[in-house]
């Protein structure tokens, strides 16, 4: 393993330690493994899968047992590298896909390393994400961006590769029509990559005017589903990130037959009418992570037809992890940066 | 219109006049348009939504509001032709692809005629089927077919394509494990064509003892889903011909992560998981009718893949349509001769 | 069928009356079928394919053996319609796909009516194409362009349906790295697809410092295939638009492992490394005409993703054919307005 | 390291030395990495790229630089493992696949592995094949095979699995016509997967009358090339297996509009004509090796829709591996028991 001048042998990290009580503490620094860098985190996106298991200490099957650092929207740059590691990358600015492959089951052998039973995914109970100031990754889970890349955009494209993976699942075309319900941050990010995909047309449904006027800014247009029906609409792909069942309900009306849903957001059991599945063939699927999106996310970014920075609202110190996680003040996208100890005025601004 | 000597001007119809009230009609016989034949009708497929209109009037949005032929699972030969028809034709002993779709919207010019608006589907309301002694069709749906099938195997190449659609959609690939809840008609025509598609391992649940052992005649393995369960199969694809709401459950919960569902049975609203979805990255999808499946149909029975003849149980003469709607004896698949006034005893024997 | 006042019973058509030898003609307006519109042209543009007609007199195995109109690239205005034709079309401006294919081979009912036997195509012997006034063309063939859209490009939108084609064989992606060569008007129309599609890296290759220069204008990298090499740019999709066996041998060996070469340019022979296929997976194909893309084209000149009238640089009247046909000045696109006789100077600027 | 009591620390191994050069060694038995699994050879098909190496030194670009051992078609069983292998497999009778990809580029991610940079194949230089008594391989490239494959047809796996790529790439589905030209192994492998996947007619196109005969026991339908002509097939598929520049311009010549063509034999460089891929939309392409195959291949043995034991004509020991790479025999598929010094006459009979 080669390490930087400078690194230390201990770190600040933000621990859950019980449902809903987050803490700092004084952690050693991972040492790499032969595939492994060691990334000095610059900035970690709040997502609302932290703040659930800070709330409710599980996600399904996932339940927080035991101490766990929350964040997995990660960039940094590389300050170690094991032994097997390109020495040329010490020092890369970098975003982190935060998942861990077995690399040998079918799935994975297959390319759909998201499905893999075997996955250690950052955040996840119990594997540790990165409210913290060093984490490992896998060398090849560590991508290279340029200059012109912002942390926190970098950070975000793992919000951004769930939107692309969507959008892969749905079979977003050139011309394609597409709905997508829910304008927070995953539902903004998924308009901009049906636009990038080539939709001509996206339609963004929310219930709250603030949402639909952001979601203009980035070329969508809005409906509002209290008072305009969708069901005209017949769009090729309806994408789901609000998780409401309503929502869900109006968006696979509005499929035109033969079209695909895809379902992002946390829903619970809905009712699905097989009739209206069956013969209008509608696909109903969802998406779970996304594998290898990080080049393509980069492609967007560079050539700007995906603009994350605005999405940024508020930027937190590692102190604040806490009020990062349980702000209600209507921003959009919350970003730590475990560097810093605190941020006076968190709030920075938001879509232009 | 070029026409066989003998083909009279009127024919007798069994005609669904009201709900559960059918009654034979001498109606007149049908002429040819430029690019239709008509064909002197051999054998006739019993289907469920016969008995379906027959005994409720209705399927969906589709309404039963005046006279209407049903039976649309078709055999016989061309006995007369339209002016653009190849003269070659008359004589031709065919299979009948029921559908007349308009040819000019986006579904049409995309191959998914099936999804056309404006499909003319024969006992369909208001479109008249197939008990009867002559029906005419368009040149390019009486499929031409060989004497080594059957007139009643030819008029059962329509659920067969059902069974063909459900595979196409579901993806069935050589070595897959596929699930089919349902061992009706239908549930035994997806295991052969499963199997032909080569599939490595076909499992039929079923409740009743007599249909498992039915479809153990075809190939497939077996399972009592009150005694058994099947979660842990990790089926590639998975197809309902049950319509049943806990069999889909059940089959949703069989697929292996990114596996795919093929709703053909006619099941109401049914309670859907989105997480099971989601973060299996489970497909759900249905089958409307089929498009271009009839020279496959054709060449799984020439080939032997798939056994038609078998699976028919009873046959009718055109007096008997209502019993043949009606019966409760167990069979499984009935066949109406128009030709025929009345068989005496109409089981035949069945599955060997 | 219906018409609008003021037709006339004959018009002025542009006659290749046998190798090299054009002429006007006085011929009689045709009436619609049933199914059909007659659209009055309104701008035509020239093709390669009507200028090697007219200097060669075949392409392949169609031969020019009587008198034919050239043009195929064509918009205009309905002026009159069939009795099946909804009569809220009159007056509708649009751009005219100009096929008719039998709509019940094989290849029709699948949706690639493109590989019809039955095909009929504007100019391409012994169909009549569009440098004269009128034309009849089946309905759904005839699309609706908004005033947005100018009558050149409505025109155009025929070449860009060769790149839409052309990208759609391919498989571009999102995120692709995309080599095309040849910079003439289908290679930038292919660039500017390819960017719409999402590709992150297009790179044109023209051996002419103006053709280049000019795909730079429409978001393209550009190389000189005689200095420089693309054999490291390990693209996932080479369109060949150039027609030159060294440009597609360049073009093959710039392919990533896996990679997708389409073959647009009128190439004629070339030597195929079978190892160099085989040991990366390359696949090789081309793309005939096109299906469906029309309303693909019509999106994207609507969102400006893709730019067509600054394309055109001569505009022609109807007595210029013979000269826009053989016009050897540097131009990019030419358009015939049949309804004008001559125009002094056709140079009309061309690419901003 | 868990290995079985009795696994020597030497053993004899077969080494090409120089071209044309092969004799016994004694060489040390390879100890497990963690993920390793040592398997004692049972049965070693040959290859005619092992013949090619033997004879001329290197294929393409793999030039033979050093002693190498040959055979890349192996079966055996597992006799030591390493720390992360599960204790289970100890005694598993196993078939390999004879490849280790890196498993974190972006081809290995993908599914894609065969394309691999840094690709180790067996028996491909610098890589040692199997023609000894003792290999390492990967814990997940070992997969077990039941009683009823025999070691013979395990081994035979390998060749059976290039025969599934072929048929994958081709996207054979149920009810195609395929043409294979070449009726020696691969093509007789290819023959049977091909029906396997459903092909309704399968067409093996060879020139000697003793191959063509064979091939008809598999159940194709045979043409002598040298009389009959194959171009009004209308083929969906064309798979070479032949190499021969005349098969392969036949065989494109014999697809329907649409269809594709699999170079697998070992073919140089050929004309390929443009107009007839481009005009009727032709996709030509290879395959290299395979991924994911042999779970495919495994069911397809125990259904008995292949049959690789027949295909045995020849066994040999391993002092006879020179003598079984250059045989004349007429034979078809020749086999290495390393665990067999000497056997007195080595054919076997072959296809009943």
């Amino acid at each position: 393993m080669t390490t930087k001048t400078g690194v230390p042998s201990t770190m600040t990290a933000s621990v859950l330690r019980a449902l809903g009580d987050i803490a700092l503490e004084e952690r050693p620094v991972s040492s790499c493994a032969p595939d492994e860098v060691l990334v000095e985190v610059a900035s970690v996106g709040v997502c609302g899968s932290d703040t659930h298991y800070y709330q409710h200490g599980r996600i399904g099957d996932y339940v927080v047992n035991g101490p766990l650092v929350l964040g997995h929207e990660v960039s940094g740059r590389i300050v170690a590298i094991g032994s097997q590691v390109d020495p040329a990358r010490m020092g890369e600015r970098v975003a982190i896909e935060p998942q861990r492959p077995c690399r040998t089951c079918a799935f994975c052998r297959e390319g759909a390393y998201n499905l893999c039973a075997k996955m250690q995914f950052y955040a996840t109970p119990p594997i540790d994400g990165a409210f913290c100031e060093y984490v490992v990754i896998q060398d090849d889970f560590a991508y290279s961006v340029p200059d012109t890349i912002s942390d926190h955009a970098a950070a975000l494209m793992e919000p951004l590769s769930v939107g692309i993976a969507a959008a892969q699942k749905g079979g977003i075309k050139v011309g394609d029509t597409v709905l997508i319900a829910g304008g927070g941050p995953i539902g903004v990010i998924c308009a901009q990559v049906a636009l990038a995909f080539g939709a001509a047309d996206v339609v963004v449904a929310d219930i709250d005017a603030g949402r639909r006027e952001l979601a203009t800014k980035y070329g969508a247009r809005v409906v509002d589903p209290t008072s305009e029906s969708t069901e005209s609409l017949a769009a090729h792909v309806f994408i789901d990130a609000s998780g409401a069942t309503q929502a869900i309900t109006n968006g696979l009306r509005s499929l035109r037959s033969g079209g695909t849903a895809v379902l992002v957001g946390s829903a619970d059991t809905i009712p699905l009418s097989v009739p209206d599945i069956a013969m209008r063939e509608i696909n109903v699927t969802g998406t779970f992570r996304y594998t290898n999106t990080w080049p393509i996310a980069r492609s967007l970014l560079l050539s700007g037809q995906v603009d994350l920075d605005s999405l940024v609202t508020h930027v937190y110190g590692i102190e604040q992890v806490e009020q990062a996680l349980t702000a209600r003040d209507g921003g959009l996208k919350r970003i730590v940066v475990p560097s810093i100890r605190r941020v006076d005025d968190p709030a920075v601004g938001g879509p232009a």
